[in-house]
């Protein structure tokens, strides 16, 4: 039983791709894991430039490069024919291919059998692995942060990010857990939550954040929103088997419903709070809400410290745009949540 | 997009067992569809009788079964190697065979063939159908309930069976929706809900008990619990894609922690009722309890009427055990709720 992992240091495939917008994932990855990315190889002379050099993918088998990631993402998410004889090549020099395209890698023959030839793997991230458990309810070791949000597409991802690397740079003990495919393939590893069969979604969350030191924090990706129509068993799933001490609430400032589900109206932070802490309880009564993270791009630039002023003052927590200075403010109030300390199977607090 | 369907009548098939208890499944069709199960096959002389004519496959076929069934489950759930010979004629003979097994049928080589070249299916009622839609939330017409529990295994179908048949006695216009893989066998269709990818968890409760006659009742069947460390986000899928408007709380009197998950206290029925119409609520705001439905198999008999009597009066709701007298009181409630009417678009209470 195990999580998905990617095999560093990588080379950001872009295929034929001319606009940014489609490489959401090569351009995350340069932004959150620089120090992993080796290369770049566009098919075009006019394609997009992550500021990576350019490298072929015998040049990056010759440098120990690990894995040919695919960092874009067409309408549709399919396996582009041109993109073929390239992945077959970088496949036979032994890099792992790594997708999180709807099409299966591993249904083109070439590829299969390439990797076959020369023991590569064909990792597509939206694929759990097998065997994954039931969710058991135990208590594990080690601390967790989960976000949570009123909303899909919130920057649930973006604040987890953040907040990992803020609390790293402050010499904290942390380690990001992606929930998602893009996050999984900026974190190296993870499982695909949405992807996985509802009877073990909890067991699947349980294993994304395993028993760790005291000192330690999981800072967990955070998946559809638990007032969605569509995905709200998704957030459930993954709170339950979380089991976080602390939580996030991510919003976008200005959104008023359900994105792609105009009918339902957006709860209140106050709602996602409330239930959240009810929900969540279940399998960590100390759970508790830390501070909420937005995203402030809609407003106009001269209103929005005051908007996260008020909002503060409203909930008495800290309150950021992770965009707009950082999340220290969060991590201050993570810092001050009492510790969970499990002893022979009791669950106490200090 | 589909939901799961069987061809009646049925060839239970008992296979060397010789426990009834591992032929809940046969026992269960029989109980709840005797007039679509045409015989029984036993392998063994001292097998299981389910008071149905012995009938062997060829017979079957000759007097137009539609599938024959796998009515045993033993330990570990697979396909015994002694059943072979029997299931390859009965596919020859273009009986569909139909197993909720954890091995698959299809990849049975003997079988895949016997199937291909007589067009008969290999139906495993624990794999979803492919292409399942994600939940949109829509208000759809007719009139549902859902069953809840305090727990796994607490008679959630059951009380769904008898209320089901019960309201068919008194005239009403009923469908009974299963959500797991003993209940479609009996409803000869419907979507084993653990078993579909999360995303599309609610999607496929929607498909179970789509748009119908504004006097048409679906019963539909739970699944886990809502308070359930590693079921509940299957509870939650269900109940939002159900968007019911009357739920039963099920019950086992005498039961204090979650079967398997001891460290879990059993929720209250209060609890259950309270947190189901505050997360139900987001697809159907006139969501309401209508009773709650007991086991009582582990209560003394002498005291069976007056828990439930005491039950009643403290929660103000009719309390029954199906097995001791029906569900009377619930239809006649169910009968009393509000009802939604759709019209353009709009919901309203009549």
């Amino acid at each position: 039983m195990n999580t998905i992992e990617l095999r560093p240091p990588y080379l950001i495939f872009l295929g034929n791709e001319t606009c940014l917008t489609y490489a959401k994932t090569g351009a995350g990855l340069v932004e959150w894991r620089r120090e992993l990315c080796s290369g770049q190889l566009n098919l075009t002379p006019d394609g997009i430039d992550l500021g990576l050099p350019q490298m072929s993918v015998e040049q990056a088998a010759a440098d120990g490069v690990g894995s040919l990631v695919i960092g874009t993402a067409s309408v549709g998410g399919g396996i582009s024919p041109e993109w073929l004889d390239t992945l077959e090549r970088a496949a036979l020099l032994g890099l792992d291919i790594v997708a999180g395209l709807h099409g299966s890698l591993a249904s083109v023959p070439r590829l299969q059998q390439a990797a076959a030839t020369s023991g590569a793997r064909l990792v597509n991230v939206r694929v759990p692995p097998p065997e994954l458990p039931v969710g058991s309810g135990r208590k594990r070791t080690g601390r967790r942060v989960l976000m949570v949000g009123t909303d899909c597409a919130v920057g649930k991802k973006y604040t987890a990010l953040a907040l990992a690397r803020d609390m790293r740079r402050r010499g904290l003990n942390v380690d990001f857990r992606a929930s998602g495919q893009t996050g999984i393939m900026i974190a190296g590893g993870g499982l695909p939550m949405d992807a996985v069969v509802s009877d073990f979604l909890s067991g699947a969350a349980e294993l994304l954040s395993p028993d760790n030191s005291a000192d330690h924090w999981d800072v967990i990706e955070g998946q559809g929103g638990i007032f969605h129509p569509g995905f709200g068993a998704v957030s459930l799933g993954l709170l339950l088997g979380s089991q976080p001490d602390a939580f996030v609430v991510c919003h976008e400032a200005g959104r008023n419903h359900l994105i792609g589900w105009e009918g339902f109206a957006l709860p209140t932070i106050e709602q996602v709070i409330e239930r959240t802490v009810e929900l969540g309880s279940l399998t960590n009564p100390a759970i508790s809400c830390v501070g909420v993270s937005i995203n402030t791009s809609r407003l106009p630039p001269g209103d929005r410290s005051g908007y996260l002023e008020e909002l503060s003052e409203r909930l008495g927590l800290p309150c950021v745009d992770p965009l707009q200075g950082g999340t220290d403010p969060l991590v201050g109030r993570l810092l001050q949540t009492p510790q969970t300390v499990v002893t022979d199977g009791e669950v106490a607090l200090i």
